[in-house]
């Protein structure tokens, strides 16, 4: 990336460069090498270096993000109206395993982490009650506030009470094909680390989606609360139906939620954080409400964290489908191998389908804000959105919403939705334990299940919300801080946060979006 | 009907009947006209009549449920393993306007309620906070807690704060030919006559639901927070921005809420209760979790209340496609003309094709419970739903989210998806003030936006549930009351409860589910 005064070009090809200055730059202006813009061009958008010709290729980030409709002078705007969209790569005949870096391990990482029996760690120490329908749901939210002010006070080790709420259970079509997904979904979310193996199940009864289908195959098997009781049960999931007679009417299913929360409440506030290598760690990395400043600030800034996090042993998950189809060479370069490109290349064909049966394709991503912002379309955002991957080679891909598998580590594609409240369930899904979130126009985004590190593209945004940005990557706009200096605060903010030393603001004021599936099926 | 001591038949020409009595009957049972069980058979289970031969169908409500596997002896159990499901009857040659009942007025009849600028009347005087995408969901929610705590016990007339909280707002294709559904929904839940137009809508900012796309086309304009109060403006929508510098941070953007709020509760406090004729009510009416017995009880003495509301005025709406989509036939033959009986068809037409794209159809719809209780297959559920539409001709029809247009009066198809959570949504955007919902197994269901009824099919659910089910229409089906005595009991409990004389266990307890939009258009 070079850094030319007001200006930021990030490769050697490219004939744009992005206004990185916050009131944008006057028509006149005279900026380096003696160029001189025609007009007024606002923060975050971009300028012609030299002319272009109509029909040639506008570039950015060393690609072509689209075709000049006509000839566009040195010094003007280039915006939206002015180009042409790249057609979508054909996902044949992609370069395989071009681009594998190898990178210095980086050892005698840690933090503190809760350790599960399964091998994870959890980075927080939650009770959840999971669902099966959202019949249940206004039931199990008075339960779990009753949990939080009657029995929490007792459990000070336990960080609080999370209920899996969703739209998903009935009134849909749970055998048609693409049904598993919000299924897995749902499976994998009770499993996150974060909940310690200690997770209740509430169904109604009557719904489709029984608690059987919930049930990871292989794993502990399903009781009924009054089962567990009488086995002496100390951990795993068991059920509670509210059409059980045994409970009675609400009040009675009320008492009984709080009653059987108990058990669990003991169990997880017995557990003590202990060191741990960062291989305990699993970072979901995402963007949202992104600006041109994403991919030239806390975008590259992301991804030199992530490069720290896998050399040091970490898993780290980078998703959003919609946002890297058009940066599909880039990572198939990157796959590990020919069976990581093979999936990777399956996830963004089966996405193409599930647009087109829609009667969309991937130009339906970006925003108003993303355009206000500054960027043109898909091709520009997707190239911004992929440098918080890092540099190093893909070592796996999971569909939307599988989890991580014993043997799945280092940097993985978990291919989601672009929708920051479905992309984060699915990385909750996935295995999660903490979420990087980077924003330039700014959410107040957060999640009950895993904490939310928020990074400011802009330092106005971080200005201008004290309380809720976690960390400024404005800095390297403005050439204060490099890149690498920002990503080594990244890095080191996600080990406090991990480790419980540091809460962030989203935890501090306990602000959540709800978890939100994703069902390619339809409802019935 | 005919009730033959403990099995009830619906139709003449049905060759079988339903058990009514709670534990079922034993084998070897004697029951009427000599007819002996083979087996057992569970409550809300079928019994053969007489014996039906190899391919011949087998009728209830007079219709044919399925065809016959093989030959069913005499008094043998009939269950789904023994039917083969009818195709699903074809959308063309439709019987239009074939059963077109008259039906006495019901004069004299009123309730009490809140007279709403457009002329709608509200049964609920509630504030409203409407949201543009799910990102300030978290902030919404806090800021509707502190309203609820700091200012309503200053203002004693306003029911409560509804926020109008969905997954819907960004990450999705926006322009995709599908996505005027959400869209609105969201515009028209906005305006359900319990907000007394005095809506707030919370926006981010860079979402692609702007809020224009929000404002109801023609109707008051969307104003910002200052320039409503610049203008001292006294009702309406208006618009708050999180990303709007003004507001600062967090705790700012509660501020702002709160304090924007208190001019809407000021006004919607002075409002009081007049006596209005019936034609101010608009009562949807759904079933969910429903067994055999909701067929024979609670959804026929629900189409007696939904005749007699009709007839005095009032409008009423029923839904659910994939539930009345065996008996379109029926209902074709009840459209009041052609145009009504084109649209309802096209509406029925349109799910087809979009499960068929999702790789199922209507049959997707039972439920575990629904067999369990007795319900063979899509047919016979579909016959039992219904029922609750009552007898009298159908005025106009609804596509998924419409709302309730100017001179749309009487009995309404509002064409929703029978997923409980998202046709009672669908319902309230329809405008619906009331709502009726019958039961068979049992959901604690209820919403924020509009009181909820529940009625029970079986006594014994209103005993193990006294205090969540409003009404029991179990005594119909020991022939302690008529159809029309429990109908009655309906219609006046509607009349109290649209009056705030009486609230609902649902209220009472303050039990709500999610408010749950239909998207049949992708998400990015």
């Amino acid at each position: 990336m070079e850094q030319r005064a007001r200006l930021v070009r990030m490769h050697d090809t490219d004939n744009v460069a992005v206004v990185a200055t916050r009131s944008g730059l006057p028509a006149g202006e005279r900026v380096d090498d003696g160029l001189v813009l025609r007009e007024a061009v606002p923060q975050g958008h971009k300028v012609a270096l030299r002319r272009i010709e109509a029909g040639e290729a506008v570039r950015r980030y060393g690609v072509a993000i689209g075709y000049a409709v006509s000839v566009i002078e040195a010094g003007s705007w280039v915006h939206e109206a002015l180009l042409r969209m790249p057609e979508a790569r054909a996902l044949e005949h992609l370069p395989v395993a071009t681009d594998l870096r190898s990178a210095a391990p980086l050892p005698g990482q840690s933090f503190l982490g809760y350790r599960n029996a399964d091998g994870s760690f959890g980075t927080r120490n939650l009770f959840a009650i999971t669902t099966t329908v959202q019949c249940v749901a206004g039931v199990v939210a008075q339960a779990a506030e009753r949990i939080r002010r009657e029995l929490l006070p007792r459990f000070p080790n336990v960080d609080g009470v999370v209920a899996i709420d969703h739209a998903y259970g009935c009134g849909v079509a749970i055998d048609a094909p693409d049904a598993q997904v919000p299924i897995r979904i749902l499976r994998n979310l009770a499993r996150n680390p974060n909940f310690g193996d200690e997770v209740m199940v509430v169904s109604l009864g009557c719904e489709k989606l029984q608690p059987e289908r919930l049930l990871p195959p292989g794993s502990i098997a399903l009781r009924d609360e009054r089962d567990a009781q009488a086995a002496g049960a100390t951990s795993g999931l068991h059920v509670l139906r509210l059409q059980d007679p045994a409970h009675g009417g609400f009040s009675g299913m009320l008492d009984a939620i709080v009653g059987a929360a108990e058990p669990h409440l003991r169990r997880l506030d017995a557990r003590r954080r202990e060191t741990t290598p960062l291989a305990g760690l699993v970072v979901g990395v995402q963007c949202g409400g992104s600006d041109a400043l994403s991919g030239v600030t806390a975008n590259p800034a992301l991804g030199h964290a992530v490069d720290m996090l896998v050399r040091a042993g970490a898993t780290v998950l980078f998703s959003e489908v919609t946002e890297v189809r058009d940066g599909v060479a880039l990572l198939s370069s990157r796959a590990r191998d020919a069976e990581v490109a093979r999936r990777l290349v399956a996830e963004l064909d089966w996405y193409d389908a599930y647009l087109r049966r829609g009667g969309a394709d991937r130009s339906a991503n970006t925003t108003p804000g993303n355009k206000a912002g500054g960027l043109s379309n898909i091709v520009e955002k997707a190239m911004g959105s992929i440098v918080k991957s890092g540099t190093l080679p893909i070592d796996f891909v999971l569909g939307p919403g599988e989890k991580l598998g014993a043997g799945q580590r280092g940097l993985g594609f978990a291919a989601t939705p672009a929708s920051d409240f479905v992309c984060g369930t699915l990385q909750a899904a996935a295995g999660m334990n903490v979420h990087v979130f980077t924003t330039g126009r700014g959410t107040p985004y957060g999640l009950a299940a895993v904490p939310v590190i928020k990074v400011s593209t802009r330092s106005e945004l971080a200005e201008q919300w004290p309380d809720l940005i976690d960390l400024d990557a404005g800095p390297i706009a403005r050439a204060e801080r490099s890149i690498a200096e920002v990503g080594e605060q990244i890095f080191a903010c996600i080990v406090e946060v991990a480790s419980g030393k540091r809460r962030t603001w989203a935890e501090r004021w306990n602000l959540h979006n709800a978890l939100t599936l994703f069902n390619p099926a339809p409802i019935t």
